[in-house]
Parts: C-alpha cells; sequence; structure tokens
C-alpha cells in the first residue's frame, strides 16, 4: 500500500498516510472520521486507496434510514434516537443528507444546530453530506461515507435525508431498516407525495402525536398498508406514535428496529439488502468511471462530439451509443 | 433496413414493418404513433431499428416542458395551452409523465380524462408515460418518445411531469422551454420543496390567480429570482397569472413561449441545450446497455457475484469496479 499524503479536510492542514488515517479513525478519533469523510465527498483519487484500507473493518454496523416530508420532525427524531442508543452504550453515527439545489450546491436547512446535544460526545460522529448527486437525490458517495463510518467502529449509523421523492427511495436502497416520519397537519400535495413511501418504510413512526389528527394519520396509514398484499412470512410494519422533543415513544421505535434487525438476519433478508446495496455500489462506481472517461478522451469530449453528430440529424442515438461503447473497447 | 414484423401495442393485433410504421406515423396516423411510443416503452429491440428510421425527421419540434407540484393546475394549464396553440395551426404532442411507483408502476392520477377535449382532434396526439426510470423520475425512454412525437410532425410537443423533485430537474434537461407552475394556497413544505425550481424555469406561472394570494405569490417569486446573480445577456424568466381553467392569461404564456424560443435561437442557447439533451440521451442508453451486459453476463449476474464479495469482506466496491470494467473490455 503506498503512503499518499493526505492533506487538508480540516481547518489545521496536516498530512497523514491514508493507511494512518484509517487506523487513527478506527481508534475512535473524530478528526481522522472527519478527514476520511471530506476525502469522501471531494472524490478524491486517494478514495480507492480508502476503500480498499476499510474494507476488513466494514460490515458490522446497522444502518438506519430515516425520512418524510419537510416539517415532520426528522432532526428532532434523529436526535432523541441518538440519545436513546446512547443509553444502550452504543457508539452512533449521523449521516444528515441536506437538500440541496442540484445545481448550486447550496444546503437549506439550518436546524442541524438542534443535533448540537450530542456534538461533545466522543461516540456520536455526525456529518452533513450535501446532496450532490447525480440529478440530485443521494450522491453516489453516500455508501463510502456509510463505509467510513462503519469502520470507525460505529454500532448504528442513521442516514436522515430531507426531502421528498428520489432520496426517499435510494434510502431504502442503502439502509437496513428504512423509517418512514409522517404527522398530521401535513398538506394534501405533500400526503399526495407520500404514495410511494407506503412501499419503502420498514417502520412508520407518527411524529407530533400530541397534536390534533395523529390517529387520523395513523388510522389512515394502516388503511393503506392494510391494502398492499403481502406474503406469507414477510415482515409487517409497525406504527408508532411519537412526540419526539420530549422523547416520548421513541424507546418504542428503538425496541421495533431492533424487531425488524432480528427478522432481517432470521429471514435472510439481511444479507440479500447487503447485495444490493453493493451491486448498486458498485455499479454507480463503474459507470461514474466511465462517465468521466467517455466525457474527456484524449482531451476532447467525444460524448459531446456524438451528441452534435445526433443533433445534427447524422446519426441516431442508438449507433452513436454503440459507437462510444466501441471506443471505450479500443 | 430490416424489415421486421412488429406486432402486439394495440388493441387489434396487426403487424407492420418499421418502414411502414414510421411513413404512417409521419403521414399522422395516430395509431402508428401510438403503436411507436409503445416500443419505445416496452423498450423493444425494435428501438434500434425506429430510432435509425426517425432520426432523418427529427429536430423540428419545440419541446415545452411543464412542471409544479401536486395541485397547482398542471393539467388544466397543459389543456389550455394546447387549445391555444390549435388555434395558432399548430400541431400538438402532449407526453403526461405520470407519477408511478417506482416499484408497482401504477399509475396515481385519473384527471388525465380532461385532457379528452382534445380526444377527437387529429392534430393532438396525448400520451400517458409512466415514469418508470432508474430509481422513480422521468424514464429514460421519454427523450425517445419525444423523438417519435418529433417525427410524426409535431410542432410543440408539451411534456407534463407530475410531482416534486427529481423529476423537475429532469424535465428542465430535456425541454427547450420549461414552465414551472404556482398557485396560492399551497402549504409550507410544498413552499421548501421549491426552492430548486428557482433554477429551473424558463417561464413562471401562477395560476388560479383569482384566488387569494396570487399577488403574493408572485412577489415572492420575483423577489427570490431577484436574488440570483445573472449575466448580461442572459434570460429573465418572466412570471404570467393565469386562471388555467377559464383560459385567462394562456395567450401571455404563449407569447412568452415564443420569447423565449426567439431568444434561444438568437443566443446559441437552442443550439446548446439540445446538445446536452442529445449528450445525456447517448449515455443513458450506453448506460442501460452496460447494466444489463453486467447484470446477466453467460447466464449468470457477475456483479451479483462482485457484489457477493464485498459483503463477504473478500474486496472492495473500487476493485469490484475494476474487475466490472475489465469483464466488459474482455
Amino acid at each position: 500500500m503506498t503512503q499518499t499524503p493526505v492533506t487538508g479536510g480540516g481547518r489545521r492542514r496536516s498530512t497523514a498516510s491514508v493507511p494512518d488515517l484509517v487506523a487513527r479513525a478506527r481508534d475512535g478519533e473524530a478528526r481522522a472520521v472527519a478527514r476520511l469523510i471530506s476525502l469522501v465527498e471531494d472524490e478524491s483519487p486517494l478514495l480507492r486507496e480508502v476503500m480498499a484500507a476499510l474494507t476488513a473493518h466494514t460490515g458490522d454496523a446497522q444502518v438506519i434510514g430515516i425520512t418524510g416530508s419537510p416539517g415532520v420532525g426528522k432532526s428532532t427524531s434523529t436526535n432523541a434516537l441518538v440519545t436513546a442508543l446512547r443509553k444502550q452504550g452504543k457508539r452512533v453515527g449521523v449521516l444528515a443528507v441536506d437538500p440541496s439545489s442540484p445545481f448550486s450546491g447550496g444546503a437549506l436547512l439550518g436546524d442541524r444546530v438542534r443535533m448540537q446535544d450530542h456534538a461533545s460526545d466522543r461516540d456520536v460522529y455526525i456529518r452533513s453530506m450535501a446532496s450532490r448527486g447525480h440529478l440530485g437525490g443521494l450522491s453516489w458517495t453516500t455508501p463510502q461515507a456509510l463505509r467510513v463510518l462503519d469502520a470507525a467502529g460505529c454500532d448504528v449509523i442513521l442516514v436522515e435525508t430531507v426531502g421528498v421523492g428520489q432520496s426517499e427511495v435510494e434510502i431504502a436502497g442503502l439502509a437496513d431498516t428504512t423509517m418512514v416520519l409522517l404527522a398530521p397537519g401535513m398538506g394534501d400535495g405533500i400526503q399526495a407525495a407520500k404514495a410511494g413511501i407506503l412501499e419503502i418504510g420498514d417502520l412508520y413512526v407518527v411524529n407530533k402525536a400530541d397534536r390534533d389528527g395523529a390517529d387520523t394519520v395513523r388510522r389512515d396509514l394502516r388503511a393503506m398498508l392494510a391494502l398492499g398484499e403481502r406474503p406469507e412470512g414477510s415482515w409487517r410494519p409497525p406504527i408508532v406514535k411519537t412526540v419526539a422533543h420530549t422523547g416520548e415513544g421513541i424507546d418504542e421505535v428503538v425496541a421495533e428496529i431492533d424487531n425488524h434487525r432480528a427478522w432481517l438476519e432470521s429471514s435472510g433478508e439481511m444479507t440479500r439488502r447487503r447485495i444490493r446495496r453493493s451491486r448498486d455500489e458498485i455499479e454507480a462506481i463503474a459507470v461514474t468511471a466511465l462517465r468521466k472517461r467517455w466525457g474527456d478522451v484524449h482531451g476532447r469530449s467525444e460524448l459531446d462530439e456524438l451528441a452534435a453528430a445526433v443533433v445534427a440529424g447524422d446519426t441516431d442515438p442508438y449507433t452513436a451509443a454503440d459507437q462510444l461503447l466501441e471506443s471505450f473497447t479500443d
């Protein structure tokens, strides 16, 4: 293994080799963990070396996805879950994937400050990541940030995705257990956008249960979930009511997460999910590598030239795609 | 060109060669247009032949994306726009991309029936497409459905995408002109989800302008748009108020679409957008072809085996991606 020095990523610049950084991260040094995740975020050329060094130390963390529409209380719930998991003595990682414009990369939310409850806890790693993926959604680097937290000894990693739509589906692909939050008093449009969540939740949480309408939300949700046919032996997602800011119901959430984990293991679904996740990750890395190659071959963009030919009517997109693939095999 | 018979795709099965279907579609035969779009939707092996046959006849249609949150009146606005464009004697295509669960493929909306106003008009093609893309969003086949409508002689193609998030961004990549609809009285969550739309709209429409709060929406939108710095000579998106169900303001929308098209042509942006669109299309075709190859090599999935090795800790995802790419070049 080469001992490439790693610079930047922190306020105070320093150099360290990848194996050294990995060793320090495994010892629980928060700064080393942060440095490694920065390498992931920056899509550093060292990533390949980092991932090779991490491999032997990953596979133990339980990944919990937390998703739901804006305003349902995801950050407060994440915070309450961290408190409950710390009481069990677990080391916890939090990866908050911020909604950001796919164009500007700017983050929208300021309420990450609430997580400061745990900022001084050595056994809690909190990291916000921008969602800079292809066409928005979760970045393809998210699985790799999970590997860093996993190798750093996190027992549980909470991945909080903000927003509706795409990232909800993607988090279901990444997590062992996907927790979908709802709350009373959201608008009709939001309710309509929720159709997709019925298929991704392993656990549903009706937060803000002290407000009017919480029972209605639970009843409607139960009715909608009952409509879907589930084969014998499959998981039936429970619905838990919480008031995250007081901690009410959080212990039940933790218990249901444990139930789900037990089911994942006994049913063989855990392995299936992890293989699927790994499959997506390998494919994303390979496709990203190819896209880079296609976009910049011999200092010019072959893809741009093919696109111009298609626009000019000189060729069709299938023939152009064939040429692109052929040029790769040359 | 081979004369492969094309079967299925309609209620009454018939056979026809691809060149024959293309010729009939160009003659304005709605059934031939429908058959070709079905071949696109089904990802038929004949697609390659279809696209090659269409190439010489595409590039003239103006593609207008219509997007916005659920409930702002996209279908009503699309309908009103079709009426206005038909008055100008234009042949119009409508591609309605339904929100559907990425898992079940089921469509949610029933209000496509409103479009029945134009169902008997020979010069209007209306087609709903499921959004079955990779992880939801617009299908990678959408650009090819646009090519069919373009070759069939549509002067204008309206692409209506329902839902927020991913598909909004994708439609901006597909369309010459992206029209973003808003309406008064939407919830806070919806407003928050709107941050991304400020970067994709070429034209903003405040629909339901007869309701309370329309002026507030327009004022807020104007203020938000003013915050973004725009270089000299760039397009400044206008804001138009409409009441789509009475047709109020629709002529102004049409006029602004024409203004935008004139700017696209004079600025060279039209060509840039079309090359970018074609680039995305070629890349999507190539990546889809590769994914199919990776998923099923010699009757087994090489990718599955690599994923299992990564999960077992025997290799890391980068090395696995390298192996995947190497196996392809063998």
